[in-house]
């Protein structure tokens, strides 16, 4: 095997990894929870179905790419909940760490390559990045609303924190951003999503 | 929400149990067995970093959408192991069915275009489903590999099964063909595999 194939393989069987990265979110049918690599591969399907839905058009390869190993770092710095304050202070300097590392085991070009979409990713201001942010969002969104709202119960998540977050959907897909805003309201109306009134 | 959007949501729901599919290859570190989903987004990854060895130009995003939805079918028809002869004779029969009743979740437009990639994928005659073909055999092997071939112990599948699994990743790419002989030829040396006349 030659050094780039070799360095190339090193990279795939490191990915392995992310199937043991575990989240917050629960699948249908209140399932176990989610890992990074179901996760990934959810979102990636997604973008391709809903690409109609972004607010610019997109260069969908490059979409699916980056939702695909836009979690690749967790398998350093573990998964941070959404809302969860302490881990996000320390979340940034974790990830960084770990990027270095895990795309270093890739031959040199390909280490650019993948970093730089990696960066796209994080930086938000194209509109692949945005859509694929859209994909972060609306993803576990989908699973949660399936299975009541559960996931937000049990972490007693309000509201607000949730809309919060959903801006990022609405800058990648305003259609999306309004099919998530009826769905909030309709688990606020049930209960499972707390308001900070009660 | 609109009908085109709520049945695109419905199928992006189904899909959901893909995640509980599991196959016959554990995950590196001789690990839990590996579920569709996560083999999808690996094969998906993998085709894009391994795209310079496809035997002839591909569409890379058609390559990444066939790897990720090529085991659809499979929540309901389950996965076959590539090995288990009685099961691959009701594969096809099994496999039509949930393809009629998965795709029809999506908007028509929606499922004639998901049936085509599909079906791409399953007649395996264009360079994108042949190196998707390629990657569907080369992702478990890595793993295999990784776990000193301990699946192919457990199961014991012969050196003869696994060359001859091996020629539809040689139609998608000689120089991943390579690289897999010479992974097999270490296997059948240090014993993991074992060839007919012991």
């Amino acid at each position: 095997m030659d050094e780039r194939i070799r360095k190339q393989v090193a990279f795939i069987l490191e990915l392995d990894r992310e199937k043991n990265v575990f989240r917050q979110t629960s699948l249908t049918g209140r399932g176990r929870k989610e890992n990074d690599a179901e996760h990934a591969w959810h979102m990636a399907v997604m973008a391709y179905l809903l690409r109609e839905y972004a607010n610019s058009p997109v260069d969908i390869a490059r979409v699916m790419l980056m939702c695909l190993i836009h979690d690749v770092v967790e398998i350093d710095a573990g998964d941070t909940y959404a809302y969860d304050t302490a881990g996000l202070a320390t979340q940034k300097a974790r990830e960084e760490a770990a990027k270095e590392r895990i795309f270093a085991l890739l031959p040199e070009d390909q280490r650019e390559e993948l970093t730089a979409v990696f960066d796209e990713f994080e930086e938000n201001v194209t509109p692949e990045a945005r859509f694929a942010h859209a994909m972060d969002n609306f993803q576990p969104l989908l699973l949660n609303h399936s299975n009541g709202g559960s996931d937000w119960l049990e972490h007693g998540v309000s509201a607000g924190q949730v809309f919060g977050r959903q801006q990022k959907t609405r800058e990648g897909s305003e259609r999306l951003y309004e099919v998530s805003e009826l769905i909030l309201r309709e688990h606020i109306e049930n209960g499972s999503l707390k308001t900070e009134d009660g």
